[in-house]
């Protein structure tokens, strides 16, 4: 799998049932092909997926394959609290056409670091396709420390790491690290520009949602090393990245998409609650803010 | 339910082929039951509940419910990623026979206070089960605040806390609150007699797999009020809960019952491993220094 | 030094000009003796030592030693920035009469553990008097870990640790260890119920400032086994404890202690600014329910 | 005073008997000038001042403001336990004729942030010299948050604030308010890149005291926008940063420029204490890499 560029992980939209809303579905897919995004992830921490059952799950990386048909790397988000979930969602992956796998140590059950390296190496083993590694120990109640990263960089099919502990110092250490050809990947937002600066090629971005145009030309910026624009771009959109990190994140990955593109991409699911009326006026005048530039 | 005196979230016993191991199930179950012990909690954290299929959910709590064929309450670990998913299981939790239900929040998202009142409610509104809330923010990513503890103990099927912050100074001040019937309720081992001293009749307690007669009898002697007995017995146990909590709490929670009650009770799944040699070494020897008192 | 019994942590009173006290500090004095307190510390945390100068520190502990004239022993609060000013500060209190000292590991610099337990030692040789060890990780931004609590317990004249750092499990741990007739301290007012049941000896206790006689009793109800008569103790003063250890303690215990015996104890010093109007008014109100009782 | 550049902490050279060193002072201080760093901080926490009693602190101030005699701003470490000693140490940098001060909160005692705004404001008004705030939260146990810090900005003699937090997340947060000419200053070493390439064009390095020339040439680099210049030099500094920020950084810091500049800079001063012989082995190796690029 190609892993360079800008990659969304797709919020999941639902209609006023709350079911899975497949034109909408459709019309994201096209608006971030056309948009210059490099791939998608599907079914991952920004599209919910903690929310999906099994059937919803397949239905959703089905769509999405079936609608990019080729056109981009297709990447599973395939979270799972154990082991053997997740070589099953790995394998699903697989058989419905995904490029690649996404997924963060399990949650809840507190494992070790020995522990930690093997759940992904033998996920890893389970199928051909490319792993990437996620970082957010605030979600998953560990981290994957840079020694454990180090090994599991070391495994053929393990491709890099989502960064989202919002360590910079940590991501500077990792640069030092001779880890082959394992990416280093921008997984927190608001430094974006800063890990691009350093060399970082890959951006994986909630964010991308509502600014995928935006995002997909910063990591153009960056490459043709204009300063100046890297800069301006991002200052431009981290009053509204900075909301989103600041509390309902989805919410707001939400609220922002729907009211850029004009899409009823619906509200979260439970135990994720919709913004309150004041709260959406403060994140629209914000958007607003950025529109007006 | 009665909720009252110690309640055992039972290990899930696995045999070699890493199926659930009935017989061993059975046995455990009669165990416990012998041995004093008010309640069983099935699916729950030192259940592994998050390596358990569906089906193999079902066939757990069936199993159980029918083994103890009403000779005491037993409550179902129903934690669930989504509220809906929370529901699902608490219906099931009903069908299956069930006296009531525990449930942390919701790992992973996030939740904010209102969110996680709102999960709760819903929850607890779809069943007429009583439901225990559940504090372990350490895997939980998130604190139930005082608040909305507050908050949810006026609801009439909510019925307790299983307090495993460890955080004694929160149990005083929550003991100052006006919860009407709402129980507080020990969810951490090694401050168990502290909990019993203060008035708290009610203990979830991991390390009863190993310890349930000494510690149903722990709380005879908190409600008799022999203190010499109380803490005699407490730090008899220590040195073993002290393990279990400083690392591999449901490895050695499956040692240290497989051990005491000669049961093939097998090994904890991914992603969690088995201690290595060494380990189980250290960990028999505390188990004998207990055993040779 | 006769470690044993309620240690009160003595609030420095300063004049309307922001000078000592001497009366009131003298007025303070013969309250806590005749309260049945066990032993004072002067120059400490609660003591607002931070903010006096050498000559300050000199005067007042040289008048508190004066005032007790043996009628108890007076521990001296020697909290250094470094160890050669430690050695200084426990030097002149052996100069100035004091019977022991207290100590935290120095803030701001960040020792590591084998630096911590050096700093100690070092002073500990530097006299002959008792050095009591004082864990509080909040305030000097390191902790004094088990390991060194248990090599540290090994010198002659290092006699105790006070224990604020309000770990349960912690106190637990370190009552499991051999350390001789070294003693644990009880530092977290709210939590002291639990430390005299578990058989701590020895309660260093801010709070005693606002309730010297009712926590001495305390004691004696611990010591004569009055379980009821202890919790009930406890209870009462918690809600007025809780709201101290909240938020502006200091300012509280003086507060409260003016209250309570008549006496101008004066506001805090600066960087600690006096609680405005409707605080005031809230702790008053808790004083009130206390005295109501 | 011009707020731009590099500025050094500089170490404080102690001789055999652990008193000042004066000619190593002088000769550091030279050093420091003709590797064209824009200023000096005297009684940093580079500097160790919690070692250096009253006397001690008057003399270093004293010594390096005249041997650098105008050629380079002087600024002044005045972090103090309280707001009184905050005042003197600025009236005596000013009347020792120093051009700045930078300050910290206080330590140990946990001011909320209303005592922290004005503590720092009473010391600013207390002398015409411009003042730096300092955040580092590890050490003085709290933090300056963002609106504490909106406010000083408006303060016409606080002039910036050194960031030594390592939350990139909150430089970026506070590059986007409207501070007017109130500069934020990189201290934080591994990041300093970053600072630069996002327009922040003052840093104050401890680790300046081995890398001066090196360091001030970074500045250089990045305003005249040599972008893999700015990135290939904080490189090759890097190995050496990330391991003083590792632990021990005083220690490293005078083991560094006493290689580097073959000058007995002397050991650090209890409550730090020397490193062993591998952990100096160790930091030479990484010294030597250095230089062998």
């Amino acid at each position: 799998m190609q892993l360079k560029g800008l990659f969304t992980p797709l919020i999941t939209p639902f209609n006023d049932n709350n079911h899975l809303n497949f034109s909408t579905l459709d019309a994201l897919v096209e608006i971030q092909i056309e948009s210059g995004v490099a791939g998608l992830i599907v079914g991952g921490t920004t599209g919910e997926y903690y929310t999906l059952d099994d059937e919803e799950r397949e239905t959703l990386i089905r769509r999405v394959v079936a609608r990019v048909n080729g056109r981009m790397p297709v990447v599973a988000g395939i979270n799972a609290l154990n082991t053997a979930e997740g070589i099953r969602r790995a394998k699903q992956a697989e058989d419905l056409g995904c490029d690649g796998l996404m997924m963060s140590p399990p949650a809840y059950s507190l494992p070790q670091q020995h522990e930690i390296e093997s759940h992904f190496q033998v996920v890893a083993d389970a199928t051909p396709l490319d792993l990437i590694l996620y970082d957010f120990p605030d979600r998953a109640g560990v981290t994957i420390e840079e020694e454990t990263v180090k090994a599991l960089a070391a495994h053929p099919s393990i491709v890099g790491i989502k960064e989202s502990s919002g360590d910079m110092s940590r991501l500077l250490s990792l640069m030092g690290q001779d880890l082959g050809d394992f990416r280093l990947i921008c997984g927190c937002d608001d430094q974006a520009a800063d890990h691009l600066w350093w060399g970082v090629e890959t951006w994986i971005s909630g964010s991308a949602n509502i600014f995928p145009r935006e995002q997909a030309e910063l990591l153009r910026l960056a490459a043709a090393g204009d300063q100046a624009g890297l800069r301006e771009g991002m200052r431009g959109m981290l009053p509204v990245i900075q909301s989103m990190e600041s509390g309902a994140y989805n919410q707001k990955a939400k609220l922002g998409a729907g009211l850029r593109f004009e899409l009823p991409v619906g509200d979260v699911r439970q135990p994720l609650l919709p913004l309150d009326d004041s709260e959406v006026e403060n994140f629209h005048k914000l958007m607003e803010s950025f529109n007006g530039e």
